[in-house]
């Protein structure tokens, strides 16, 4: 059996464990939701507090040049590039990963205009299903769903487009992006990933697999604050071909020159459509700080140590929960998920001991590991409160079973 | 003749005069760009920065229910209706304007289904073009641009919505509202304002004309902050019919119930998409802040004032440049523009003075006026700047001439 000590061990031999300090977290909690909201850089708050009194308080409209609020989708994209094996010039910071999924969804569609489907996963994502079948409905073409493990023989000559989370939000299973790609390119189909559950946890090489398209989140392992702008990747052997509908003057070859016809920018900034966000984009580039010299492999390693160790405490510990994530790790992202008929009570209970993960429908208990701050005694607690939620009923009182807004 | 003295006088009889204690503004600066960056609410740092440190770096993810970021979209908007003549339920925050013009052209077609003509203004803010013809492409629809003066004309039964700016960007004049609209509605057809350049200084309102949908800017007059989300109204008579494309799961009716197909929430709800940048909609939350107690009516009246006295300072002052806005102040909204045809460098003079206006091309200086914190001595101070930069000949100086990728 596992032990508190083995845990403290583990932490005391893990080489990221100093890039715990790269984070503010609140004592007496252990997170387990970085994967819906990624905690807070240290590197943060004094950013967001320049770009607020002296970039905007004083420095106003001039900051566009000077500080650079006109780059700056660029420039993070630039950052975020690495993390997904993706050329600088190949990713941009825009909008949100719905509206993105608009834009890209669409360009492919009008890249394949000899082919109808668009081929998705069922329980994916529910905003990636809609936006699909509206960008369908828009085109006359039509959303083929099929389960995660069918995907790959799913994709045939009526394919236009693949689109699938890399890692599903829900299970925590992940695609083998590379076979995945080379499936598609082979039946000359598309393929558009979206990274939200993997950029910034999994090393991922859009650009050796050959991708297409992808979309990531900003707020989850990126840590770039609530709602912090997405980024999208088109690859470069298609920036000049790329066609897509939100054709806003942030995207255009000469913005200031305010010509009455749209002409798309080159490269990756044709997909930029309106004014972003600063606050929140700076908010973001500040927190990619805290991946500055770390590198994604040991990312990867601890998170693969931290959820067999999670989902071994819970098989050792926890006989009423089952782990219903992936057990072989090359097929699971930084997730593990256990199901329970009473999920939602049982997360309700232990955010009130300071256990923090969360629930998804139906009976899904959902527990994401940020390596850069989760530690293994982290696991052992969380599991050591959820042992004391099921066995003293706590998930039974009435406060718990109270549904909020936001689950 | 005017002169400075007659200006103090009238600050010191300005019944808003106070109002700009709530703006930070630094010293020696003359700043007339608040219609494309408007000045940093007081209110809004210690907002920002509680929602970074406390709300994100302490509350975490729990903050979607307890500081209130779920309704932050329809909390803001609540606030922006009574600034723009709208019933509460009946405005959203999210997004850009140019994301936003997509969702509301799209749904207008779509409850036109049988005309097939967006009708815009030539010489429109470039985005409105845009994103016009890329939504007339996807349905086989016809965008038609006609001149400022011959809109209301060229409103016939062939027209789906009328989508045009209720004020100029580039030369300040201003539509009848209410007039255009009841010609719209005679015809059968929709309109689409955009308020980017009358929401918060123009009283506007769309309830009365009868208006169906409208966007607007959260950064301009608002003092939402660099790239803060726009806004859109939705008429509540078409709430229950509005049927857009951008179906992220924001808009669905239940979205944590993760349901694979989208059922558009009831209201102007549907209308969101993905997960709102919530660093900048709470810092625009604050910033509204500065608009408590302040009558539309009365920064309407100063308006007029500052914008009267900058023209006829220039006038009187400025033989070399043209007043191009509209000289009836009922046909004008919070901006004076100049044309010169060195007007680029002499902007540039301007700026080096501390004297803040724009350029546009080809060649309008452009000076917007902020009632809440501009006061009459900034325009003399303006216009005196402006004759020492001629008079001097400083706009001859190379580094004045050089442009510089935000214009």
């Amino acid at each position: 059996m596992t032990t508190r000590r083995d845990c403290s061990a583990l932490d005391r031999s893990d080489v990221l464990a100093q890039a715990r300090d790269r984070f503010v977290l609140p004592p007496g909690i252990v997170y387990l939701d970085g994967n819906s909201l990624g905690a807070l850089p240290v590197s943060v708050p004094e950013r967001v507090r320049d770009v607020v009194e002296r970039q905007w308080g004083t420095d106003l409209i001039r900051s566009w040049n000077t500080n650079g609020w006109w780059d700056l989708p660029r420039r993070v994209g630039d950052r975020i590039a690495p993390l997904v094996g993706a050329a600088p010039s190949e990713v941009i910071v825009c909008d949100s990963i719905s509206v993105n999924l608009f834009k890209l969804l669409t360009a492919a569609l009008r890249l394949r205009p000899d082919r109808r489907v668009i081929l998705t996963e069922a329980g994916d994502f529910p905003t990636d299903g809609y936006v699909a079948a509206s960008v369908a409905s828009l085109h006359g073409a039509e959303v083929r769903a099929v389960g995660h493990d069918d995907l790959s023989d799913a994709i045939d000559g009526s394919v236009a487009v693949v689109a699938a989370s890399h890692v599903s939000y829900r299970t925590g299973a992940m695609h083998d992006l590379a076979a995945v790609t080379a499936r598609a390119r082979g039946a000359g189909a598309l393929v558009l990933w979206d990274l939200a559950h993997s950029a910034g946890v999994v090393p991922v090489d859009l650009g050796a697999a050959g991708a297409d398209l992808a979309v990531g989140c900003g707020y989850k392992y990126l840590n770039g604050g609530p709602g912090a702008p997405a980024f999208l990747f088109v690859a470069g052997s298609l920036h000049e071909a790329f066609d897509q509908p939100l054709t806003g003057w942030h995207g255009h070859a000469r913005p200031f020159a305010m010509e009455p016809a749209y002409e798309p920018a080159p490269g990756v900034s044709r997909a930029a459509t309106g004014t972003p966000p600063v606050l929140s984009m700076a908010a973001l580039d500040a927190a990619l700080d805290a991946f500055d010299g770390i590198p994604l492999e040991a990312v990867r390693a601890k998170s693969v140590a931290l959820t067999d160790l999670f989902a071994r405490l819970v098989d050792e510990r926890v006989p009423g929960c089952a782990v219903v994530s992936p057990r072989d790790a090359r097929r699971r992202g930084s997730q593990v998920c256990l199901s329970h008929p009473e999920a939602y009570a049982i997360v309700q209970a232990l955010i009130a001991r300071g256990v923090i993960g969360d629930f998804r429908e139906p009976s899904i208990l959902r527990f994401g590991f940020a390596p850069l701050y989760v530690r293994f005694v982290d696991v052992w607690d969380a599991v050591d409160h959820l042992v004391a939620v099921l066995e003293g009923d706590e998930w039974r009182r009435p406060e718990h079973r109270t549904r909020a807004a936001v689950t």
